[in-house]
């Protein structure tokens, strides 16, 4: 088999994965086909979360199709796992359906299930690994972060102008971006545990931070993310925020410890509002990570979208929490240096120590662009 | 013949024509091909300027293949021309060779060279117009500026971080944008007969404005581009700048008429430097629109390359006279809100109000993106 031939069956073995976006956390994405004589016969992906694995999907409509996978390749994102979980291991299902040939996009991250090429190695299967590696780890970035790093994987989204505004002078932002964006927001709010803004945004916009999706999926039902807020200081009790007056169970406010243990913060938190005091960095800015866990270990928050402001934006590159960039660019120029710019609050006096993200993701949204890009280095636990 | 398959053929007369790109102006880029059932039999594009147009260049290749045009269906991006210029009327050798119908992107915007796809109908030929029109359209949208509008087409070129800045707060640069993308700039410049700075840019980066291109196209000899520097305070005659030591020549300042009376306007005018007396705005800004008319006028400068600075970015998108936007963005985030803006100089209190764009490309080009743009409204003479 040439090697440009395996990318294409990695490439629809990805596209498959991407399927389960929004259903399989906290598990990862994974889709896998079988091919034959240069044409794939079975195709699976993981559909929801404690569901079957994308090998026994694909092998199962091998089956229904009456097709023997003795003999056949299979082209699986990530290494198939080798524990019994929710479900028994997939290398020995693998194994046993006579597969003689597993080509691997990435080894599984997680210590526990890995070990799945070894395996098939050892029973005789031959096995590749990397094929189309880059695109195979960023498949499962998010599961990398929530498994081996205990907190959430976040998302920073922003519409942005052209010139990286977030808003015009006056705070005025109705609207940056256009209608099919602004949709394709509710749908990334609909696949987090969690929406995130900084005080300033909170003020401003008194957002609700629900996604109003016209479609139900019933298998979900879609619930509301959890809005979180990362204030310095909380409002009062009874403010007339929406946030405070609608979704005081679904509330979490990241501020100060001294401001936790403060007035509005006892009086927030009696209302069924949590809380969570963390740290000060040496710049006095809040340490963000402590909250970051608390949200994954106590809220089973996965999956977090930022949606600014330009504060909290700055903070999360500033400490290395922004694993991707979801910057939706409208194609308007404010030329106006004292707009709300997109990111703040950093002092960097050399071009050189900007923070490098690499892209992996360009394509037009209606009448605006998204870009969506991650560190250039890893995040490492 | 489907609608589809018309614009898959249009598609490939655009990539015909973009090979003139750098060596017609200023004859618009055009692309023809000739279709017989349902395959191209043969292609021509506008190759060099006063040359042949594309539709001759694609009859003769018809010719040397031995394929008779007659009954063939001729797709070309701009409509035949009408009339006697350094070549006889297209219309005219169309309609000899018997092509039986003639699909046409766009008409041409010129009015002496108009009236060819009446002259096809009238000759009995069946004529389509508007297939890929937008796209046709933009593929001459340099010529119909510096045909109507006697002024240079304006491509504005930034190297941005994601966060819209082009340098740190302390100026510096050094790198945005990777090697790939700086080449591309070079292989820009080269296609333009002036390169354009602010005052800011050429006091702090003292640049050379010249293309580095290592391969030298034979026919045009790859010459250098006028260098413009647009500032409101003439530098003095013996300044150490590079531009004004090496390139005097071919050096123009654009600023006020004030200025370009006062001494040290007189004395680089001595040295060979053109300096070209604007009118003021209400704003007390330089009107462009007159110095790039005398651009064109006096100096042939049909396509025209500003490379910044922020604030004639936003003059020239404030005055209506950005054309295209070329903004590479390096995967980066400085998150400084007081690094250098790419656009700046403007107060603009309500998001409506943003200049309005519209998006035509988004490629990667090495580790950057480049994103082109035109504005929303067509300009209008």
């Amino acid at each position: 088999m040439a090697p440009d031939n395996d990318a294409v069956f990695m490439a629809r073995a990805l596209e498959l994965a991407e399927r389960g976006r929004g259903f399989v956390t906290p598990n990862p994405r994974v889709g896998a086909v079988l091919v034959r004589d240069g044409a794939i016969v079975a195709e699976g992906w993981h559909k929801v979360f404690g569901g079957p694995h994308a090998e026994v999907e694909c092998l199962r409509e091998a089956e229904e199709r009456g097709i023997d996978p003795a003999g056949a390749t299979m082209y699986v994102t990530l290494e198939p796992c080798n524990h019994f979980g929710k479900t028994p291991p997939c290398s020995r299902t693998v194994l046993e359906a006579g597969v003689s040939r597993v080509v691997i996009g990435c080894l599984d991250p997680n210590p526990v299930a890995g070990g799945g090429a070894e395996t098939l190695r050892q029973g005789g299967v031959a096995v590749d690994v990397g094929i189309l590696g880059q695109e195979c780890r960023d498949a499962v970035a998010d599961f990398v972060v929530y498994k081996t790093m205990g907190r959430p994987y976040v998302t920073l989204k922003l519409a942005m102008t052209l010139d990286g505004r977030i808003a015009a002078r006056t705070g005025d932002s109705a609207w940056v971006s256009g209608p099919e964006s602004r949709r394709r927001v509710h749908r990334m709010r609909a696949a987090s545990q969690a929406v995130m803004v900084g005080g300033g945004t909170f003020r401003a916009d008194d957002p609700r931070l629900t996604h109003r999706l016209e479609v139900v999926d019933p298998l979900s039902g879609n619930p509301q993310p959890l809005a979180v807020v990362v204030t310095r200081s909380l409002p009062p009790a009874d403010a007339r925020f929406a946030l405070v007056r609608e979704r005081s169970p679904s509330l979490v406010f990241l501020t100060s410890e001294a401001e936790a243990r403060a007035a509005a913060g006892l009086a927030l938190a009696k209302r069924g509002v949590r809380v969570y005091g963390l740290p000060l960095r040496d710049e006095g800015e809040l340490d963000l990570l402590p909250g970051l866990t608390r949200l994954r270990d106590e809220a089973r928050v996965f999956r977090l979208l930022c949606e600014g402001g330009g504060g909290l934006a700055g903070q999360l590159v500033a400490q290395g929490l922004a694993d991707e960039l979801a910057l939706f660019y409208a194609p308007k120029v404010l030329a106006d240096a004292e707009a709300v710019p997109g990111f703040s609050g950093r002092i960097i006096p050399r071009m050189a120590d900007a923070a490098g993200f690499r892209f992996c993701g360009l394509r037009q949204v209606g009448e605006d662009i998204l870009v969506t890009a991650r560190p250039a280095a890893e995040p490492s636990a």
